[in-house]
């Protein structure tokens, strides 16, 4: 007996179907005696859809006009809406009781950065009350409300995040997160076949997989998972099977070195060389960056032979446009011989496990391996828990498949 | 200079093309001068789409469950805030500010009659913001919400009625109804060719027309714009012709003795016959039927030879099991030799018009109009300024147009 709080994404409600036998396990939870929040995205591709017709709308003299966000978090929220009043009448229909909420509804107020706006607070009355009458509750994802009653969205991910808040305000007993895959693996299937699904990982490994382009869960959802401790139990819509447990680490957690690998496909690098020298530089670096709305991946900053600092880092393909923009006025604006120069076509390989802190040669064994293969490095970047490779992109899948073996993570020869 | 409040229905606003055209008539309206109010129904079969969407989710083990009220109107009212959406951003492609508001978001307040609830209130302090800030503000048709935050809608032509609620609440100098028909016509010019765009009609005139089956208006709107004194102009989305004005009743009005004709196809009549004569008896008939959600056309009580009451009354087709039902367990109550007969296949034609007030004869000549064509008529009913006879059905289009002819409503031979 307990409270569980559900998600389930666009594919596990894309037609009656599924909406259906997604509301099937939400009454089987009700009737094993839990209270049950059920959290939902649109349906399959509704938000596409959406999208589209936006656009017709934006392409005006033909040109194509830039929407404002505000507006689009109104067309938007318009998907999940669907998808939570469909829920409620297939509960209905099943022969249980329940109850549509949308974001607005449950008083989930955000800040006003439309399009990716910030939970601020959740009212829960109006759940338990539907609760404690007996319903299942509902719940739009994805979208809240201004505290003056603007309709926002929570960006990418965003009804993972409304499930972990509704977990944390409601203290759940765990957060069920319904998606079309078994769990979280030691790596990426369809890259290395061997991989094993993981069935416990610490909230800050997760956090590491989730950061390095293991796409089930945000980053942002499971720290706030961490926050507030609220598990989150990743498992797959179309079977019964236990899926991936995401927990607060437990000492025995240590005993696995590595728990996970990571591939991110496509990266670029900016080196901006003979900086001058002053104080704030890297600041003023990452504050047009930041302006430019480019999301930076790893930093580097050191001297070179002459002593001149550089900064280099990595950002995800598809931004080179924007960041060129940004890094080439800044340069001019540093003037003297500073230039930068851009690398493109590559990748990052990546391990993560707890028991880094306490297991040396880790770093040493993922290097050798990579060396017997004759796949170069080219920058190294390392946290308490995990350790990252650049390397050229092409390099990138065979990379993950060695490193992968190197720490026997494999289904086969893997850890017990 | 004034405040304009404009209404698009669903065809006027189906595809990105004629979102962009209506907006441009809002932003023509707004350079000249005028504060502007939009209010817009779901896009073009959108909200068939999602009633068709409900019933895939409402048939659970080859049954067909009715869905909850409140959910459907979750469901439904998504409709229009897509287009609100799209209509703002389309706004702003054509260089303008423009702000979306939902039901909730103008605090439309309405009762908890979900599927068909009364508006109670309109704050419109966001919406006067918005305009004296020089925004056009796109309102969201049809929809409301209960006190406690839940979505429901206003029932068949809602967005007519939220039309001219906010007319009534922002003292607007008019609201304009943009259709795809140039105006309300002297009869339905699919019957009746030659048919005329009537220029000015009183309330009370259209109040008649509308509940005699004149689909443009519905009657609760045109109500309230009596009540609140808006002027109605229903005009043609397409062109930019003058339509008609729906106004207060003006003195020379009474020189027209009709203004309009019009026809009910498909009507059933009720009879019960032989009802103990005792007090009460019309108010339990009524409540029965009411209870079954049936919606009476029209009421004659009378004696039969015997001195025996008998009510009859009309109900339009397609509620004939409902009230069957609920007619046959009345008659039971009644006991004795009360009994029910229904007769299906009916039509009612009638004239309409102020000036029937002050002129004699306009029911002979429309009798006499009738018979001549041998026309039988079944029952009579009239108000003051309306004349309606329950003929048979097949004779309902012919009966249309000789009422039409006989008071010289047409185009060619019609009244200044």
């Amino acid at each position: 007996m307990g409270l569980i709080v559900m998600k389930f994404g666009g594919t596990s409600v894309a037609d009656a179907e599924r909406i259906h036998r997604a509301s099937a396990r939400a009454l089987a939870a009700q009737r094993a005696g839990h209270k049950v929040v059920v959290v939902v995205s649109a349906m399959g591709d509704t938000t596409d859809d959406l999208l589209d017709l936006a656009k017709s709308v934006c392409t005006f003299g033909g040109r194509e006009i830039q929407p404002p966000k505000r507006e689009m978090d109104q067309l938007l929220s318009t998907g999940e809406q669907v998808t939570i009043a469909l829920m409620a009448m297939a509960i209905h229909a099943q022969g249980a009781e329940a109850i549509s909420l949308t974001g607005g509804q449950i008083g989930l107020v955000t800040d006003a950065s439309f399009s990716k706006a910030r939970i601020q607070s959740i009212d829960k009355k109006r759940m338990l009350d539907a609760l404690d009458a007996g319903r299942i509750v509902i719940v739009a994802g994805f979208q809240g409300v201004t505290p003056e009653g603007d309709i926002t969205t929570l960006g990418r991910g965003g009804s993972n995040a409304t499930l972990v808040a509704l977990g944390a305000a409601l203290s759940a007993d765990v957060c069920e997160n319904y998606t079309d895959v078994d769990g979280i693996y030691t790596a990426d299937p369809r890259i290395v076949p061997n991989a094993r699904k993981i069935e416990r990982i610490s909230y800050d490994e997760m956090l590491e997989l989730s950061g390095l382009g293991a796409s089930v869960l945000q980053t942002r959802a499971v720290e706030f998972a961490k926050k507030y401790k609220v598990p989150l139990h990743v498992r797959n819509s179309q079977n019964e099977n236990e899926g991936t447990w995401i927990v607060s680490e437990t000492p025995n957690m240590e005993n696995i070195v590595v728990s996970g690998a990571a591939l991110k496909k496509d990266l670029i690098r900016v080196t901006v060389r003979e900086i001058p020298d002053v104080p704030g530089v890297a600041a003023r670096v990452f504050g047009a960056i930041a302006q430019a709305n480019v999301v930076v991946d790893d930093i580097i900053q050191t001297l070179d032979r002459e002593g001149n600092a550089y900064i280099s880092f990595t950002v995800e393909h598809g931004d080179l446009h924007d960041i060129r923009q940004a890094v080439d006025g800044l340069v001019k604006g540093f003037g003297g011989t500073c230039h930068a120069d851009y690398a493109t076509d590559l990748a990052k390989v990546s391990v993560v496990g707890v028991g880094m802190r306490s297991h040396t040669g880790v770093a040493q064994r993922m290097f050798e391996a990579l060396a017997q293969s004759k796949i170069n490095i080219d920058n190294i970047t390392t946290s308490e828990i995990k350790i990252s490779c650049i390397i050229k992109r092409d390099d990138g899948p065979k990379a993950l498949k060695i490193v992968h073996d190197a720490f026997e993570l494999g289904g086969a020869s893997g850890k017990p």
